[in-house]
């Protein structure tokens, strides 16, 4: 009987035998995207009733740092109070940024003039916020401080076009993954409103009226299938695709290569099925977050990537995701971070980091990387020369990472295909409008249909302009609206 | 009436007043692929009626080169009585290359160990071969000689792993665009068999039973709707969606920055947005072919590309359009061919390229066009000893195209974004199996949709390993397969 569901064909009305679950809104996921769509339904007077696969409630966000993008409006409390203004122009260009050739500029627009807003309602949830910055660069804060720098603001090109504000915000909890205190307190939220939680519930297929409209969802619940009629309709909340190998390789096979998920499991890409199955359009599928976090400690920010041309490829100062995409993709998938002895640190994330080379000159740490002959010496000597005089011509790296590499040895961090596993997670997903109603093809909403979080393409769709924050930023604000634009039916 | 009418929303059969039309087969689109399945399902005995939007047949095929890209199975006939071997593991290896981290094995398998056969069928169906070789680089053969050097076979890093062989075999026509040529043989023979043909006809819908079966189609006849009955399929082949700019932006938002849409004017995607509105999932949609012309004269293969660093970035011996793919990702999209004297010539198809500087130094050409001190010349220094011992450590580019730079005058060539425009088709669309049946997102064929050529994600589906005759090789040979697949009902 249950073979009959799939989250790629949709249960017709007609093959409903009875409602065994009735409520306003259902929503599917109850990580980010989906605890933030049911407090904004439960706000807006609707009965709310939320399917989660798992035993627990957060999603994959409740795995993460738990770092929030928000900024503008003149700066946040929290950015204003260490000295930092940002406005919504400035925030703005930022996302257009950051969004790559795809950008939606309108849901960067609202996002920019409504991010500070946000951050408020998500402290009136109940979410922490110590209210302190921390300085340097950092993957996320090991304190329990509030406010970090988590993308490339700093870094060229971005820092030419938009003046840069340090946006990662972060729940008050001591030492890395606050997005445990994040989840716990939205999740909370949602139940203590009233939201019905359904845990360790499986979504199947959406159920289509005869208009195309959606009217409910099958889940199975202790192993049978339920059918929940959703009488304002279905918000999709359920995650991304990257723990669907099948679906990577056909959306996103440049992910491939990156062999550990980022995501607490069910990033199965079924959320995105269903919207497909019914009328959906799922845009930007290539497009996914990869890291190979080569710092802290900051210090080997100071190094300089190469080739197996000798050659440096990028302002090492960047996002340590936009570096990693352009890591994955030098010629023969082989790139090492030369330092000298002065930065030399163990990476906190990859502490067995391979050393493919120590020398005590730069002619020997080539010859035992087998590079041509001169190549890394004729890219140290330029580097050391412009460093040394505060510029980088080629790169465009900010000077306060600049110094020459001087002090021997010298070594080469691995960073070669195989050597450390990159982390991914999709950045693709259902084109939904600003309210997060799903579109079709011709740009039209699907009636009773709904979706945010990474089941949704949005404000991050771009690998390469990602920054540490973007993806809950967007999960819990646009859930937000999602939730809303689902109650009002 | 009809605006209700959408590729992006299937008509159900209730809605259906009245079959004006029936047949066994509908076909929709009269280019490469659509001709070469009704040729097929008219021999297997069903009834055709084809759909083409344009008021004449033919499709974007009969605009281009007329390439098809065969061999394997030991050779053509031509390749072999021009004195090469071509055996299908070769053959296979190079196709798996050319697909990328997307390749689909198993398409590629299938057409290594036929497309011999199917170069035969192209004979047999009148398309007419000289059956001579054409040696040298060229974009087409200007000759009417039928095989020609169409890929990136005898560059690295393909040549590396599939030993080469010639296969861009081009029908008999005096200069270029042979694709008239081969598009008035295929369509020609299949009125000759029987197929009814309907111009200036525009697909509007789908026609789905309740089981979400493929049964007709709506097609716009002198203005009026009419309703196709499909007693055995339907049979997409109307191209991809270079020409809808809505879809580019969505999908495809890298191929922006190509002005020239390779298209006869109606590759606007309806086909695929019809087989995603029947459950049908697209994949690898952000993949384009591109190419930025350079040569011939194939004397400026022997130049150099450089970004705006100073440095080489790829074996300039590889095929065009993947050399295009890797200038328009060059920073700040700035790049220039590097020529000296005796390799100058302006390019055939773009004879007013700028020149962006000439010197009679290199120190004198760095200076024009703003390049760091030292950069371009350490490039040229490096790229001439190297090339003067005939090897190319750094790229790899093929001896026989190596040679130092030395005769002054010495210019650059601008292939700066905005100074030429990008030429591009997209290589995204509907996933198939290899008979050309329609796939939903659970793998599973959509009953009576078929698809084939750029509606469908076929053989050529990463634009950096794309060769001349990919896509017609594609469109010919699995268009026959969808047409007899659809004719078995």
């Amino acid at each position: 009987m249950e073979q009959q569901f799939s989250p790629s064909r949709p249960c017709r009305i007609e093959d409903v035998a009875q409602w065994d679950i009735e409520t306003d809104v259902a929503v599917v996921g109850f990580g980010a995207a989906g605890s933030c769509a049911a407090i904004e339904a439960r706000k807006a007077g609707a009965e709310v009733a939320i399917f989660e696969v798992a035993a627990a409630p957060g999603g994959s966000a409740a795995l993460s740092g738990g770092e929030v993008y928000v900024g503008g409006s003149g700066g946040t409390s929290v950015q204003r109070a260490a000295g930092f203004e940002d406005s919504t122009e400035d925030f703005y260009k930022y996302l257009l940024m950051a969004g790559g050739p795809g950008a939606d500029a309108a849901r960067a627009r609202v996002y920019a003039e409504n991010a500070e807003a946000h951050f408020r309602w998500l402290q009136e949830q109940g979410v922490p916020y110590k209210g302190t910055f921390l300085p340097g660069k950092w993957l996320e804060p090991h304190t329990d401080d509030t406010l970090v720098w988590s993308g490339s603001e700093q870094a060229w090109p971005f820092s030419v076009e938009a003046r840069p504000a340090p946006r990662g915000h972060t729940a008050q909890q001591d030492g890395w993954s606050a997005g445990r205190t994040l989840m716990e307190k939205l999740c909370g939220r949602a139940e203590a409103l009233g939201a019905t939680v359904y845990c360790s519930s499986r979504a199947l297929a959406l159920v289509t009226a005869a208009d195309g409209a959606i009217v409910g969802i099958v889940v199975r619940i202790d192993g049978v299938p339920r059918y929940v009629r959703a009488r304002r309709g279905v918000v999709l909340a359920s995650g991304g695709f990257i723990t669907n190998r099948d679906m990577v390789e056909r959306y996103a096979p440049d992910a491939l290569v990156c062999e550990t998920p980022v995501s607490a499991g069910n990033d199965d890409g079924s959320g995105i099925r269903m919207g497909i199955s019914a009328g959906g359009t799922a845009i930007q599928m290539d497009q996914f977050f990869a890291t190979l976090p080569f710092f802290p400690p900051e210090s080997l920010v100071k190094g300089i990537f190469i080739n197996e041309r000798g050659e440096r490829f990028i302002n090492e100062d960047a996002y340590h995701g936009r570096i990693a995409h352009y890591v994955l993709r030098q010629p023969g998938g082989r790139a090492w971070l030369i330092v000298d002895d002065e930065i030399f640190g163990r990476p906190m994330i990859h502490r067995d980091v391979t050393i493919a080379a120590v020398g005590e000159s730069w002619e020997e740490l080539e010859q035992e990387l087998g590079l041509a002959e001169g190549s890394l010496q004729r890219t140290v000597e330029a580097f050391n020369r412009e460093a040394s005089e505060g510029r980088d011509p080629l790169f465009h790296k900010a000077a306060s990472w600049l110094r020459p590499l001087t002090k021997a040895p010298f070594a080469a961090l691995s960073y070669c295909r195989g050597d450390i596993p990159g982390h991914a997670f999709t950045l693709g997903g259902l084109s939904t409008d600003t309210e997060g109603a799903v579109l079709n093809e011709a740009g039209q909403p699907i009636p009773g249909l709904y979706a945010a979080g990474r089941c949704a393409c949005g404000l991050p769709r771009w690998g390469e302009g990602y920054s540490s924050g973007m993806s809950l930023g967007d999960s819990t604000f646009f859930g937000r609206r999602a939730g809303r634009r689902a109650a009002a039916g």
